[in-house]
């Protein structure tokens, strides 16, 4: 059998030539060369995570990445980074086709991406987003629920209300992001309408994440109802209930301003939460699916067990 | 075909004694016999909300329903009504075989209705409170997403996390709700484990509610991000956003404490907003996939149109 014939016709792997259409999310701390090669050689496509990096780690990375598959792979570049230009520029440069980009205005680099030949994602919280990316040129979009773990939109829609009506207003196929860890979430968003998913905390607890072994750790442990959506007034991110995030709920609800967050978060949060692994007091981001995850597989494992779950899922619901 | 044999073997259709599994949800101000009928005789099952009826009205309405369906039905009782002893006992005398509780502890009734013979199904936010279902007795659990419209949990989990991390937990059925208004919702759903659907806004704009015009209206005009959760500190609830809401978070942003909510809140918002049809100043309350509803149909055609665009769903990413 054909791997790709189990997919809807269009799926978004076409697209991105690759085998499957399981996107490995760009996170920062999280998802270097390292991670992205191990999915994209897997099948899916591998994002190399630039919000966390200069432009000098990001090339060295992209260089890494390039080393280490001929297969296709893409950099997600926050738009609101004040020194984004400069990643974009690397991103060319190197020769880097794929693009995710988010958090900011599609319109800024759409063009000028497409005309150099890349493929251009924007992710989006809601349909008018969702519609404006579009306008702006983008192949398709990541339509990112309230679920999703790091950063986020203040819109809070979920995944299961989102997909559907992002995929009855757009022509350009449809990414399903936000409370996927398994091919039974993947056989859903595939019957909600998307074309392909794009898959965060299942990857940043995976053997090839460059996340601390606390954050790793941490996500095993995690249940249910263990992670919140804060900062919502200076840019909110969904993240693991921890000392931390005790202190801004607390402020919050409140009624504490944007400067009182700012001083709050302080710097360096998700670092010290993802990469030096202080689960107590650093921004520990993660989402809801968390709870789902209950060991840490290398990222081909990840990309094998959900499509052969997302298999037995549609098996198991077929009928005559 | 027989039509059971289109969803999972074990479907809460059957434990109902219902053609299909979709549960159509109690809703304040919404739905009485007359949608509840309509459900029911359209095989799926209706549930009559006693949330906004004194015990002398629940006991007429379910009197009007067995004189129009020879079809099982069910009666949604709020646990945190300070009359619900009246609400069960009423429902006891007039022979209802099927009860969903919500909003309150499971272990108050669950022993003494099992006794008297009652399916009961109690409506939960998080694993936590789903486990304490099933130890309390209940038959299955709705698992009911942040999505949702009307009352819901301060957990805030979404239906796509929250399904598939519940039917792991759980020994008994998981009925999906939030979010779902269509068969891909539908389809959704049972990818990730749920052996039903509760469906609440699509229902509410539906012929037979009782909701007025100007609510359904304005369900019509929603679009994915026209919900808010509100009232987190009295009583979370999702409404669509209005003058009345404008005012909620205004204060909620600024630390407003319960008192001062409830002061804001008065006193029959939801009969105004739902009932009378003030969609300025009442609580509106409808889920985020509002924005998917373009039409009032009848309770009957929702049902098969859910059935049929679920089949057409699974057929369309069915491989070899």
């Amino acid at each position: 059998m054909n791997t790709r014939d189990i997919f809807t016709d269009n799926h978004v792997g076409k697209l991105f030539g690759v085998k499957y259409p399981i996107i490995q999310a760009g996170m920062v701390w999280t998802s270097g060369a390292k991670l992205a090669v191990a999915v994209s050689n897997a099948g899916g496509l591998g994002i190399i995570g630039s919000g966390s990096m200069k432009p000098d780690l990001l090339r060295q990375q992209i260089r890494k990445a390039f080393s280490l598959t001929a297969n296709p792979f893409g950099v997600n570049i926050p738009l609101l980074r004040g020194d984004s230009d400069d990643l974009v520029r690397v991103c060319l440069e190197e020769g880097i086709g794929i693009i995710f980009s988010s958090a900011g205005n599609p319109k800024k680099y759409t063009k000028t991406l497409k005309s150099e030949g890349c493929t251009v994602i924007h992710v989006v919280p809601a349909v008018k987003f969702g519609l404006k990316a579009q306008a702006a040129g983008c192949d398709a979009v990541v339509a990112e629920g309230f679920e999703a773990g790091g950063h986020n939109g203040l819109d809070m829609v979920t995944t299961m209300a989102l997909i559907p009506q992002m995929v009855d207003a757009l022509d350009i196929p449809v990414i399903a992001a936000g409370g996927i860890g398994d091919g039974r979430g993947m056989a859903a968003a595939f019957c909600l309408g998307a074309k392909g998913v794009q898959v965060g905390t299942r990857f940043a607890a995976s053997q090839e994440s460059s996340s601390h072994a606390n954050y790793k750790k941490a996500v095993l442990e995690s249940n249910d109802t263990s992670t919140i959506l804060g900062l919502l007034k200076i840019g909110p991110a969904r993240m693991i209930k921890n000392h931390f995030t005790e202190a801004v709920a607390k402020a919050e609800s409140m009624g504490a301003a944007a400067e009182e967050l700012r001083e709050l978060l302080g710097s360096k949060r998700e670092r010290l939460g993802i990469f030096e692994g202080d689960i107590v007091e650093g921004q520990v981001e993660a989402g809801q699916i968390a709870g789902l995850i209950k060991d840490i597989p290398s990222a081909s494992d990840i990309v094998e067990s959900m499509v052969q779950e997302y298999k037995n899922t549609l098996n198991r619901l077929k009928f005559q």
